[in-house]
C-alpha cells in the first residue's frame, strides 16, 4: 500500500464528510453517539475478543505490566466508554452559537458564529477507549476524525472502529465524519501531520515524547500539552490548615497525573510550621521527600530526607516523589514558578486579599489557583463537560480542552442592501 | 554581527520586557502610547529626514513608483501615526478582563482572565506607519514586540523606533518592549520565526510570497493572511437594486484590497436582470469582465468582454478585474465558493429567510455576510477598534484581528481550602 496516497485519500474522504457534518442538526450529531453507544454495548464480545489479540501480541512482545492494564478492556471498561459517549450527547451543541450581534455605525449587524474547525487527526498511544473519547467529541463539535491509534491496540482499535462507523450510518451521516486509520506504518503519522490541505488541527494525546516529536515534525496545527510541573506556594499568611490539606492533596490524591503537584515552595516565615506536619503526612503515604538546605534544616533529624539538585525542579517526576523549596517571600515563589514551571497549573494559599490577586494576574499558567488544591485542573471539574486534554500551549486553546477548544468563530455580518461608502 | 546571538539577545529581553508589561496597568499602557504619539509628532524633522535617506536608496535601487509611494512619509501620514496611537490608547484594555467566573458543584469558583500571549514577532514590508500600528497593538495588548521591517524602510523605521522607546521609557516601561531589528540580514528572519523559547505568535504582513516563505519555514505559531478571493453570490430571489449596488460597490470601491470581490456568481433565473445594468456600470469605471459561456450569452453584443478560463477562478486580481459566473442555484453557488475561495469573505444577496440562514452556516469563510458588500470585512468596520490584519487561518483567530486576537485566556480557581476528593 502506497501510504501517501492512502492518507490522501482518508483526508479527501474526511474533508468530505466535514462539510456535510458541519450542517448536521444536533439531534443527528446525538444520535449517532447514542447509536455507537448502544453498539459498544451490544458488541462486548467482539470487542473482548479483538482486545485479547491485542493483548497477547502484546504479552509476546513483552510489553510491562502498566502498559497491558492500559490496553486492556473489560466489561466495565466498554460500560465506561459507552457512558462517555452519552455524557457528550447530552451536552449542549456549541456548533452555530452566535453572540456579540450588535448594530455598527454603518448600519450592518455583525456578530460571530461558532463553527467546526473541520477535519482534527488525533494521534494517541495504548488505550484504546481514547478512541471512542476523541471520535465523540469530534463528532459533538462538528469535526471530521482522523485518529491514529497505537500499533499495540490495532485489533481494539479497529473494533471500536467497527461500532463508530455503523453509529453514524444508522444517524444518516457518513462513515467518513471518524477514520481510523488501518496501517501501522509509522509513515502514516508523517503524512497526518503535514497534511495542510486536509487536515485543520492536530492533537497529540501521550508522553511528551510521542507530543515532542509530532510537534516537531507537523505542518498542521498542534494543539499540545507537553508536561505539568505544577507548584503550590504556601504564603506566610496561609491559613496553616487550609495549606497542609491543600498541599497534601495536590501531591498525594494522584501520582501519575499532569495537574499533581511537583514542588511545594514555602514561605519561610511559615516553614516551621507547616513543613513538619506535612513532612509526617508525606512520609507516611510513601512519598519521597527531596529538600532545598532551609527546608532540610526544618526538617532537621527526619529519616529518608533526599537532597535536592537543580534537576528536581525541573522535572515531572508523575510519581510519589516531592520537591520542597523554602523562598523569602511570593515574589521568590513567583520567580521560581516563572523559571520552572511548566505552565500547567499553580496555587498559592494565602489569606492575604492583594497577595491573591498579584499571584493571580502575575503567573502565567493555564490555570492559576488560590486556596485550591491544583487536582481541580480538569475539564470535568472546570464543568465542560468532558477534555480531549490539557493545553499547555498559549494560542487557540488554553487548560482544559473541551469542545470549545475544537471550534472556532467565523463574522457573520447582515445588511439590507449595505455597501461601503 | 553573529545573527543568532543578537535575534537571542533580542529575544531574551523581550521575554524580560513581556513580564514587566504584563503586570503593567492600562494607565501606563496608554501613557506610553500617547508619549509616542507626541514624540512623532515632535520628531518630524528627523523622521521626514530619515525617510528622505530611504526614498533616495530606493530611487537608486530602481523600486517602482508604487512601492516608493507606499514607503514615502508625509506630515499628512506622520500625524496619521499619531492619531493611530491615540485611537488605540482610547480603545478599553483587554488584558485582565474576569468571564464565566461561575461556582462549580465542588465549591471551587471557575473563571476565564483575558492574559497577554507574551512576545508577538511582526514581519512586514515597506509601509513604516506599520511600525508604529504594530507597536501600540502589541503594546495595549500587553506584548512585547519584536518588529523587523523591509530593509528599503530601514532608516524610518529606526527613526520611529527611537520615538517608541522614548515613550515608553517616559511612561516608566521599560524600551525592551518594542525592539525594531536593527539588521537588514535575512537571517534574522531565520531566527525570529524558530525562537520558540522567546517568541509566541508571528504575524507576517505583507504579500502572499512574503507570509508563504515565513509560514513554510516558522516553528512559532503563524498568525496569517494570505489572500482574499472574496465571492458575491446574487440569488434568484434577490432585490435588484440591493444586488446591483452591492456587486458594484463589492468590485469598485477599491481594487488593491483583499476584501474586494474578485468573482461575482449570478443564479441562471435573475442574471438576465442585473448582469446588463452591472456589466455597463463596471465597464464605465474601466473594469474588465472576464465571462463564463452563460453570463457571456447574456451580454451577448458588449466590446471587451474576456472569455473566462479555469484559472480566473482561483485569482485574486486585486485590480479592476472581475471573473462572472452563472451559476443554477445557490448550492452550485456554495459549490464554486467552497472550491475556489480562499476562506476570507463571501456575501449572499437575497431576500429569502431560508437560504440566508443557510448560506451564513454553510460558507466556511471568516466572514459571511447577507445584503452587505465584502468591503465591510475589516476590523475598524467590525468595531475592533484597530487590527493587526485579517486572518485566513481556522485557530486562534479568525477574520480581523485586533486586540483579542493577540491575547489568550488562562483559567482561574478561587477556593477556601478546597482538595479534591
Amino acid at each position: 500500500m502506497d501510504i501517501k496516497q492512502y492518507m490522501t485519500s482518508l483526508g479527501e474522504k474526511a474533508r468530505q464528510a466535514s462539510r456535510q457534518l458541519a450542517r448536521a442538526d444536533s439531534n443527528k450529531k446525538d444520535m449517532a453517539l447514542n447509536h455507537i453507544a448502544d453498539g459498544l454495548l451490544d458488541s462486548m464480545p467482539q470487542l473482548l475478543a479483538e482486545n485479547a489479540k491485542d493483548l497477547k501480541a502484546g504479552e509476546e512482545r513483552g510489553l510491562d505490566a502498566a502498559l497491558l492494564d492500559r490496553l486492556a478492556l473489560n466489561e466495565e471498561r466498554i460500560q465506561g466508554m459507552a457512558e462517555g459517549l452519552r455524557q457528550i450527547a447530552a451536552l449542549p451543541d456549541p456548533i452555530g452559537a452566535i453572540t456579540d450581534l450588535n448594530y455598527r455605525p454603518s448600519g450592518i449587524q455583525v456578530g460571530k458564529m461558532r463553527v467546526p474547525l473541520g477535519v482534527i487527526g488525533i494521534i494517541y498511544e495504548s488505550r484504546p477507549n481514547v478512541t471512542a473519547d476523541a471520535a465523540a467529541l469530534c463528532l459533538k463539535s462538528g469535526n471530521a476524525a482522523i485518529l491514529r491509534g497505537g500499533s499495540e491496540a490495532q485489533f481494539s482499535n479497529q473494533a471500536i472502529a467497527f461500532c463508530i462507523r455503523e453509529g453514524l450510518e444508522k444517524a444518516g451521516l457518513s462513515a467518513d465524519v471518524v477514520q481510523v486509520v488501518e496501517t501501522t506504518d509509522r509513515d502514516a503519522v508523517g503524512e497526518l501531520i503535514t497534511m495542510q490541505k486536509y487536515v485543520d488541527v492536530i492533537v497529540p494525546r501521550g508522553g511528551k515524547g510521542l507530543i515532542e516529536r509530532i510537534s516537531g515534525n507537523a505542518r498542521v496545527p498542534v494543539i499540545k500539552h507537553l508536561n505539568g510541573i505544577c507548584h503550590v506556594y504556601i504564603d506566610d499568611k496561609a491559613d496553616k490548615q487550609k495549606a497542609i490539606d491543600i498541599a497534601f492533596n495536590a501531591k498525594t490524591h494522584r501520582y501519575g497525573v499532569c495537574n499533581a503537584m511537583e514542588t511545594l515552595l514555602v514561605a519561610e516565615n511559615i516553614a516551621a510550621e507547616v513543613l513538619p506536619t506535612l513532612a509526617e503526612q508525606y512520609q507516611n503515604e510513601g512519598v519521597e521527600l527531596r529538600c532545598c538546605a532551609a527546608s532540610k534544616a526544618i526538617l532537621n533529624g527526619r529519616d529518608g530526607l533526599v537532597d535536592a539538585t537543580e534537576e528536581d525542579w525541573d522535572t515531572e517526576y508523575l510519581a510519589p516523589v516531592l520537591s520542597i523549596k523554602v523562598v523569602g517571600n511570593m515574589d521568590q515563589a513567583i520567580d521560581h514558578i516563572t523559571t520552572f514551571s511548566s505552565g500547567h497549573t499553580e496555587a498559592i494559599v494565602t489569606e492575604d486579599y492583594t497577595r491573591s490577586r498579584r499571584f493571580l494576574a502575575e503567573v502565567d499558567s493555564s490555570s492559576v489557583m488560590v486556596n485550591a488544591s491544583t487536582r481541580f485542573a480538569d475539564g470535568f471539574e472546570y464543568g465542560l463537560g468532558a477534555e480531549i486534554g490539557i493545553s499547555t500551549d498559549k494560542i487557540h486553546a488554553r487548560g482544559p480542552v473541551g469542545l470549545e477548544g475544537l471550534t472556532s468563530q467565523k463574522f457573520i455580518v447582515l445588511g439590507d442592501g449595505h455597501i461601503r461608502q
